[in-house]
Order: C-alpha cells, then sequence, then structure tokens
C-alpha cells in the first residue's frame, strides 16, 4: 500500500500572507510581539508577495512598512497563508474569517493547544482542525514556526540565512529546526525547505516527508520527529524517502524521561524505543543521536562522493595525536592498511624528510609547512590502490609552533593546500580538533568548509559521519 | 611489594641548565633551531637559575642573551641539567663530558634511537645509558620534551602558560603533553608539573607517577601512555597514586594498528588491548578515550565536588533539544527524577510565566533572560531533594533571538548568573554545544569557566566527565 501523495508544492508559494496578533510591545519587558518577530523574517527574506499585519490593536511602534488590518476581512486582496500569534483561544472565531477569505493554509506559531497541561487545549485544538477541514485550510502546526523557505521568500525567523541549498527538513521542534539551519549553514549545509510543524494536528510530517521526496530542489532530507498519529504511514514514507534521497532522522523522546519531556513540547505521545529504532532500521534512514552529529553526516552527504569502502590513508602532524586517533579510527570499524608499494615508491622519490616514513598513519611532522610536498604527496595518496579515503588531522597546537619556528603563516599554508585538493578525486574530510588558539582553529575550519571540504570538531564526530556516507549506497555529492 | 620511591624531587629545582645543539637557523627553511626553541622557553618562563648554550657553531642570529659556550666543560659554574638538541650520534660524546662536569639529568629531545628503523638507533640508546648510569646521570627520553613546571620555572615551548595548577602530568609523547596542557588551560585546568618521557630509556613512567602521587602540589594526575617495560611497576604506581588522588590515564597503542604508529613514535611495544584495559580497570584509574575527555574529565575533578549521585535537575531554553538531551542522558545511565514536591511549591510562588512547568526537565523558555528569577529559581533546585547536581544547557540560537527580542546582550546575562551561582551549594555545570556565532559562544564558556564552572561543548561530553566524577569517591574539588 502507498501513501497519497499529496501536492503540497502551493504551500511553499503563497501570493500573500497576513500575520495575525498583537503588535504592541509588552510594557514589562519591552519584547518585540511575536506578531512583528514573523513580519520582519519574511520582509528580511525578501517575500514578494502581498504582505499584511491584522491586529485588533492596530498598528504600534514595533509595526514597520506592512498595513494593519483590524480584521482579516478588511484586506482588500486576497489572503493566501496566514500565521497565527494571537493567544490560542482567539483562534477558531479568526479562523471562521479565514473561511470566508478563502485562505488555503495557516501556520499557527500560538501554543495551548493538545501540548498543554490545560484539558480545554485539546478540545481546542479539535475545534480549530474541524474549521479547517470545513474550509479546506490546511493547518500548520499548531505550537510551531511553521515554513522556511529561502527560494520563495519564506521564513520564520529574521536572522535565518537567505541562500537556499539542496537539504529538506521537517522538524516538530522550532527550536532543533532553528538550530540545525544554523549549525547546517555554519558548516555549510544550506536548505530547500524546512517545516516546523509541531502538535501535528492537520499536516502530517509524513505528507511534508512525500513532499520533499519528490521535490526537485531537495536533494537530502533531515527530520526531527517527536512522535506521530500514524506510524505505519509514517514508516513507509521515510521508506519511499530513503529510496529515492539519503534520509537522516534525529528522533526525540526515545527514553520514557524523554517521551515525558516531549509529551509536553509537541503533545507527542512518542512510543517505545526498541519500536522506533526498529523501524528507522527498516526504512533504511541514518540516525543521529543529537543536531551535531545530524549535521555532521548532512554535510558529509553535502560535499562528499562516497567513499568505496573503510580504508582510510590517516595524515596528521603529532605522532602522539596519529596513535590515539588510530585507536579510535579502529573502534569504529575503520581500517588503516599499509599504503600500496607503488605509492611508498612515488612517495619516497618526492619525498625525502628525516623522521617521516611511509607508513599509514601518516605522520607528516615538519612535512605540513613545506608546501612543495602537498601536490606530490596527495598525488600519490590519490592514486593508492589500497586506501578509499584521505583523512588530514590538524592539530592547532602543532601549527602554533611551527608558525613560531618558520615563520609561516596557517592562512598561507590552508591556501596552498586548497589550491591542490582540487586536482585530488580521491574522498577527502579534515578533522580539527580543539585545542589552542580557538579564533584561529575557526578560521581554519572555516576555510576547509569554504572549499567544500567536510571538516569536523571532533575524530568521533567525522567517522560517525562517515561510517553513515559509506554505509549509503549513493554515489554522489547531494549539494553541489 | 612495593615500589622504590625515587625522590624526584631535585629534578624540578635545578640550579643551572645548559641547552646543547646548533645555534644556526636553517638556510633552507629558515627554521629556529631547536636549541633556541628550548632556550627561549625556559628564559619566558623565568626560570631562575643560570641558563647558556653549549655549540661548536658559538652564537649566531637567533641566540639571545644566553651565553654560548663551544663545549660544557667550558662553563665555569656547576650544571645540573641539560636538554640535547643535538644529532642523536652526537650524545655519547658530549654525555661523557656531562659525567665529568656532574650534570645530574639530561633531557634528550633529539630522535634517532629506539623509535627508529635504523638498527644503529637501539645500540646508541643502549650506549647512552651505559654512559649516563656510570655517571649518576638520570635520562629523561630520548625522543621527548623533557620538563615543564611553571613555578620552578621549566618549559619547553615558549608559549605555553605560566600559570600553574594542580594536575601533573606523564607523558610519553611531547605532542600530547603540549595538547593537553593548552587545551588543559583554555578549560582552566592548571598543571603543577608535566613530564614529557618519550622512550623511557632511564626514567620510567612509573617512577614520575610515584614521585607525583607524593608530590603536595599535585592533587591530579593525568597520564598519556604507550607502552612500558615494566607492566608490574607500572600497574603498582598507577593503583598506589589512584589510592591517593584521582588518575586519569589515556592509553595510546590500543589496536594492533595504534600499537604500529606507537612503535615509530616512541619505539613503545604497547601490548594487547584487554591485558591494558583489564589493568587500567584493576587500578582504579578513569580512562578517556581522547584528549578532549581526558581535559573535560581533569575539569571535572577540577572544579567540581562530588555529585552525590546521577540524579540530575537539568535546565534548558529550547524545548527540542531538552527532549533530545534527556535521552542522551538517560543513554548514558543518568536520571531526570520530578523535583520534590516541595521544591515545585517553592517554584510556583516565585515564578508565575505561562508555558513553564516545574516538571524535570526544566523548559525556562523566556525565563532565560527575566533575571530576577534565578536567585529563586537555583536557590529553590539547590535545596531540592531528589537531584544531585544541576546541568544547565546554553542554546546559542535561542540566545541570539531572545537578545532580539528583548533587547538584552547576553553578557549581562551571564554576568547576573554567575552572581548567583556563588551562593548555589549543589554542583553546577554548563553546556554550550555549538549551534550558531561561535564567536559568541566561546565567550559564554570562557565566561563560566572563569568562574570556576564546568562548562561543555557537548552533552556527551559532559556526562563521560560526570561519570567519572561520581563514580570517583572523593569528595573535594581538587582545583582551589
Amino acid at each position: 500500500m502507498e501513501n497519497e501523495k499529496p501536492d503540497l508544492e502551493w504551500l511553499f508559494h503563497p501570493r500573500s500572507i497576513a500575520v495575525i496578533g498583537s503588535t504592541r510591545m509588552d510594557k514589562g519587558t519591552q519584547r518585540v510581539p511575536h506578531t512583528i518577530f514573523f513580519t520582519v523574517a519574511l520582509r528580511r527574506m525578501g517575500y514578494p508577495g502581498s504582505l499584511c499585519v491584522v491586529s485588533r490593536s492596530g498598528a504600534s511602534e514595533a509595526t514597520g512598512e506592512e498595513k494593519v488590518y483590524p480584521s482579516l476581512l478588511d484586506i482588500p486582496g486576497p489572503v493566501d497563508h496566514v500565521i497565527f500569534c494571537t493567544p490560542a483561544r482567539a483562534i477558531p472565531e479568526i479562523l471562521e474569517d479565514c473561511v470566508t477569505k478563502g485562505v488555503r493554509s495557516a501556520g499557527i506559531f500560538s501554543s495551548g493547544f493538545s501540548e498543554s497541561e490545560d484539558p480545554e487545549g485539546k478540545s481546542l485544538e479539535q475545534e480549530v482542525l474541524r474549521i479547517a477541514r470545513k474550509g479546506g485550510i490546511r493547518i500548520i502546526g499548531p505550537n510551531c514556526m511553521g515554513l522556511y523557505c529561502p527560494e520563495s521568500g519564506l521564513n520564520f525567523r529574521a536572522d535565518l540565512p537567505n541562500n537556499p541549498g539542496t537539504t529538506g527538513m521537517i522538524s516538530q521542534s522550532g527550536g532543533m529546526a532553528i538550530r540545525t539551519i544554523f549549525h547546517g549553514t555554519e558548516k555549510g549545509v544550506g536548505f530547500s525547505k524546512v517545516v516546523s510543524y509541531g502538535n501535528e494536528s492537520d499536516l502530517q510530517g509524513w505528507e511534508i516527508l512525500d513532499y520533499l521526496a519528490q521535490d526537485e530542489k531537495t536533494q537530502l532530507i533531515v527530520a526531527y520527529i517527536e512522535g506521530t498519529q500514524d506510524g505505519r504511514a509514517l514508516a513507509r514514507s521515510l521508506k519511499e524517502a530513503s529510496r529515492k534521497k539519503p534520509v537522516l532522522v534525529l528522533k526525540g523522546g526515545l527514553s520514557p524521561e524523554g517521551n515525558r519531556a516531549a509529551s509536553s513540547h509537541t503533545g507527542s505521545m512518542a512510543g517505545s524505543d526498541p519500536l522506533w529504532q526498529a523501524m528507522l532500521r527498516q526504512t533504511k534512514t541514518h540516525v543521529a543521536l543529537d543536531v551535531n552529529e545530524l549535521v555532521d553526516t548532512a554535510m558529509t552527504f553535502y560535499y562528499l562522493k562516497r567513499p568505496a569502502g573503510r580504508r582510510m590513508a590517516l595524515m596528521c602532524i603529532s605522532g602522539g595525536l596519529i596513535v590515539n586517533y588510530t585507536d579510535v579510527a579502529v573502534r569504529h570499524g575503520f581500517k588503516i592498511p599499509e599504503l600500496a608499494p607503488d605509492t611508498k615508491k612515488n612517495l619516497s622519490e618526492v619525498i625525502n624528510a628525516p623522521g617521516t616514513s611511509f607508513t599509514n598513519p601518516i605522520d607528516m611532522a615538519s612535512l605540513f609547512f613545506s608546501n612543495r610536498i602537498y601536490a606530490p604527496m596527495l598525488g600519490a595518496l590519490d592514486k593508492d590502490t589500497n586506501t578509499d579515503f584521505i583523512l588530514f588531522i590538524i592539530a592547532m597546537e602543532y601549527v602554533r609552533g611551527l608558525e613560531y619556528q618558520y615563520k609561516v603563516s596557517v592562512q598561507r599554508i590552508v591556501e596552498a593546500f586548497l589550491g591542490i585538493i582540487g586536482r585530488v578525486d580521491k574522498p577527502f574530510v579534515v578533522v580539527v580538533p580543539p585545542s589552542v588558539d580557538e579564533e584561529s582553529r575557526l578560521a581554519v575550519e572555516r576555510a576547509f568548509l569554504k572549499a567544500g571540504i567536510p571538516t569536523f570538531l571532533s575524530m568521533d564526530g567525522a567517522l560517525r559521519a562517515l561510517s553513515a556516507r559509506i554505509d549509503d549506497p549513493r554515489e554522489e555529492a547531494v549539494g553541489r
């Protein structure tokens, strides 16, 4: 049996949006009202349609250029999408106006529904659903951030990045959506569409998954899921989506305690851990344990074509670190085999430095600072038939020491390195773990990321992400 | 049977030091010679004794204020300690001069001994040992950085920190010693004495351990060990040391591949993984998997008195993150129990904000930005009888969002928080995982660390370190 294939394309292209709620600054805290929060977010993302505010309180010092109407029915043209920031209790009445006005979709930011301890919340959610179904309005949420789509100017927070990418996301938590977009962007991963869907009263996670699975703008799908109303439908959608595209899942509420927290967060009853584990395994999705792992894995799919296997050429400039990280790699099931005889021969012909041996792992020692050797060295490793990918560890304390000894800046070294790496065909990743000079570490990490090289904060993180990448049969990177 | 108790105190208080080796800049690479590297390091650390250079090449543009002698025997006064930066082959002859001169200890930075592929290296190491024993000279290394002791001005790298602390370290790898000192310092952990002992030809790791175990300046011991010549002696020393002080061990070369890398690094034959695992378990040391974990654990012992158990009060300002981190905590064997009825009552009396419930985990939501509630909130959690410690997660993307909404800077919030935390008796730790604005994240992390609050990059890292801290019976923090 297949899920229905709802066409949700229209959801991401509303001709006009009205944000509904108070425009008044909070007198005590001087808090900017959420109504304005959303309006500014859409304006900054360059939303091209018509945008207005609906508020009984009228314009205020917080409202910007958008026109403020006392009622939805006062707006002259059509309204395709509304965003509710009113108190929950006010929504049913205004939703009747939406039906009259022909609104097609509503994102409900307001909380106080089935996730709340108040029993009234549940019946209020049912009432909203009843009106929406009657009027043919799709509800996103309630208790969610709604839609983010840089390409069509949709946005739920003013400071989110406006560069589109190829990652689609469904998230029951607005916070996890925001966190993933920000952290992903820091790691060079861009997003096509993100839907924060909260309590999932009407629009279901699996429906958005089905849409993203066939969306041409989306090549990779990430999901933060707390629960579902229909486990079979979700399983079918995950399975179908992961047949078409890599799907990475972070499941919230696997433990009974986490489940309890999820229940007061999005009203989800998350179900038992073994059941979810089995389902995620069967659907061939990749499971991440936290947002860092989710983003590290997304970055790996985004930038890296699939390494043919788990045999790595491991390069480092610190002897002790390389011993330890070899242990870590072996613990994760990776191999660090001898280099092929041809590779050793090629390396010894071009490089002749004392204290550097061409065993694998490769202790580069001070060779790191002789940039004339990068090209022959990486060239030889690129052709090595005994290894599937190259992992380069940069130890910032060595970089600083060698900067002092050789008077060469790490920026110049990284630039020289990046000048060559484009010619290397073999998958190549970098690990720059924290040690000293966090600001320099960030600069090095960002330079590699900017060049499209997956760059990790920890060996552990790199190997988890690489495992997921290698286990997935798809050959090509999805981000470029 | 007990190990001998060698008194090594004298090793850290040499009256005079001679650094032996070339003073010439490398013509091709313009590299600063190691001889100068060590001299500058000692000078910058404020070494109070007499310091000179021994070099057949005489003074150069690289030498500073130190006098350069052509031979050790030309130095007028006594020389207690020498540092060898000459080629390995030159050492036996000069070591004979050391015997004549009455030198008491020699650190050999030079490599090319038993760790090298050249069979001559092994016999050279034996020859050095024979001369040293004859003359009563203790050899540190070869193939090591030697001694770091801020209090007595000993140092092996110019940019290492000069603020003493209570952590002692033995490390077979100079790189791992440097990495641990730097990363430890970033995390607020200072060092009393660090010995990088390389190939361990004469001075044994276990001897230094015995010394650190009874050293009054040392309250915590960390060790990076690749191998040993005497497993029984090392086991006895680890056991005895960990009876007196917390001992954290990072073992390099647990895997056969890591072992191979260790062998070309310090000449160590590391032995089998299960044997080491059993030995480390029996000696009741805490085992870390990498330097980050080693430092995170050290930080926890340094600053945190022992939580009475694994029950945490978990505070966060992001609902999704708190669900996920609750799962992570449960996976690590921690509990997030309901707060005691009294706590809930106290909290609901002082705090009355919509959407905030006093279940545990505690979703602070926007309360994070109402600093008047910190004092009553932390006061109530401090007295809670159902929890053993407080873990506070700061989500930087929320901080940035709330900064926008409330126009309050995170610095002011952190300051207000720190103003109260001194009155909280219950162990308190912070996790600030990477998301957006790495520079702001660093500033927040550093502010908490400066106040002596263990602050972690990941929930996983925090929980590993806390596990070690809770498993150790010692009650008091060792760093203050």
